[in-house]
């Protein structure tokens, strides 16, 4: 949760006369999003997001991330869409920073995750993926292989003990292997756009039905199926820890409704998994140690993820996923 | 800023079936309010806000708070008000906590204040004072004299030095002094219900003009000049320090329009700038040393209120505000 930038009111009234819904009546600053200022605006025109983009955004990128949601929703996925002011620009300036303002998404992010959760997402990730495919730019994935071994080098060499004794050999190994198996894209294995943080907290639901996706913001190119992996992780594990291979089930079975897996995407899957597991214990391990004490976001405990890593370092048939 | 709990969409929908707005199609934390939890809502019917009470809020005097908004509401004070639900009642439990929805109130607090703030702060304060005279509940200002030395000896003893050396005795002698000094209530000082944190941030502006008063969860009974003592605290010193003369002539001035102060309020009022000046000293300086790292809620620098107790101990003359 993060609001960072504070915004005057006479700046807000500036910013807002350059769109088309009449007066600014409320803005209230949004205690999610940890990249990001979010604020809640309450328009003549109803509610909408705006967001000001801080400092782990590269402004160059923008015109991607952006684009991407209009192409998206023109393609009939269900996401916020960037509003444009009167001068056609959807981004603009506000308190020094990229700024623009989106469309409001009905419904919430799930906080107990069932299988039907797990149901509903595998087509809305599918159809992004069917989607992006038309989408006419390019952003490089800045976390795959080579940021991960450029992340863990920038973390302190002690990070990773501090947390676990072991932690660094294994991750130094974990990387190596990584390396060494990790797949090359082929007809087999698609690559296109991909969410790359499909989160709970990144979709949306409505009456058990999910109603959107938001935060585009790590969208990139890489394997479509290593967006499968990434929701793996973070929609099939119960809190505990352990894998509900009925959940994996549900959100395979209902992505291949939208688009099939090849015999080699799902093969790759458990070494996806794994990367997928990295990735993310190597962000939470250096957002661990580098976040100061007193910061507004609490850093999310790296281990969850090691202790995912290793669940997929065990997988030796992808039955273990609910794959056949 | 603070969410505190996390509501889960099953909680919500279950929680949200008790009133008449329909379907909750949003709900999201809001970074403000330091005490409580805050949700924006948006319903078939409009915004509303949901507050959960966490503990710094005593259950028993929810119904103080809630009857208040209520009452100044009726009385044509602007602020938001309780719903009701289907079965009568503005209180209820959600996530084990007292929980109510209450009324969306439009505009935003000013982040730069003016002197034309100040002369909208007057009549509005004015005008709750005037309200809550006829309302039948009373609560005790329990950051008064004595909470403040209560308050003081709960501090840890060394708190006080590492912020400031000299800091303990300084604060020690002026408790004793407001002790000796601290007026008795009177005809000509009137008591009754008072905001007692009516900060730039629980204030709402649209247009320039005020749009009405927020968050009364410090709401209690004391003398009407000691609000406004609090105010001259809050809105008519510069960030660098300086008290600015003429926001306080605009503050008093306005508030006279509405109600007007006797010759004793004004007299009254060095001393009860000192005591307002204490009280938040004192709760900012606990909450400097009790605020654990990586709390979600940063503690504020009780130095500024060091700084602003110790200009009013050397006014010799109310003219120093503006005052005649």
């Amino acid at each position: 949760m993060a609001v960072y930038t504070e915004v005057s009111d006479e700046d807000l009234a500036a910013f807002g006369a350059a769109y088309d819904f009449g007066e600014i009546i409320s803005c209230k600053g949004i205690a999610e999003g940890v990249e990001n200022s979010n604020y809640m605006l309450q328009t003549a025109a109803g509610p909408f997001i705006l967001t000001l983009y801080e400092k782990r955004v590269n402004p160059a990128e923008l015109p991607f991330f952006l684009g991407l949601m209009e192409h998206l929703a023109r393609s009939g996925v269900r996401c916020p869409v960037p509003l444009k002011g009167r001068d056609g620009e959807a981004l603009r300036t506000l308190c020094g920073r990229p700024a623009a303002i989106i469309s409001f998404l009905q419904g919430m992010w799930p906080r107990r995750i069932t299988a039907e959760h797990c149901n509903e997402l595998g087509p809305a990730l599918a159809g992004l993926h069917r989607a992006g495919l038309s989408y006419g730019m390019k952003r490089a994935n800045s976390l795959s292989l080579a940021g991960w071994r450029e992340l863990f080098a920038r973390t302190a060499p002690d990070a990773a003990e501090n947390i676990e004794p072991g932690l660094t050999a294994l991750i130094s190994g974990e990387l190596e292997a990584l390396g060494k198996s990790w797949p090359q894209a082929s007809p087999d294995l698609p690559a296109g756009v991909i969410h790359a943080d499909l989160f709970p907290d990144n979709v949306f639901f409505q009456g058990g039905k999910c109603s959107g996706l938001i935060d585009f913001y790590f969208a990139c190119n890489d394997f479509l199926a290593y967006d499968i992996a990434i929701c793996l992780n973070a929609w099939c594990f119960e809190a505990g820890g352990t894998f509900n291979i009925t959940k994996a089930h549900r959100l395979f079975t209902s992505y291949e409704t939208v688009r099939p897996l090849s015999a080699a995407e799902k093969a790759a899957l458990p070494i996806l998994a794994r990367g997928a597991a990295m990735r993310f214990l190597l962000t939470r391990l250096y957002d661990w140690v580098n976040t100061p004490p007193g910061a507004m976001v609490k850093p999310k405990d790296p281990r969850e993820y090691l202790h995912k890593l290793n669940f997929h370092r065990g997988v030796t048939d992808i039955s273990a996923y609910g794959l056949t």
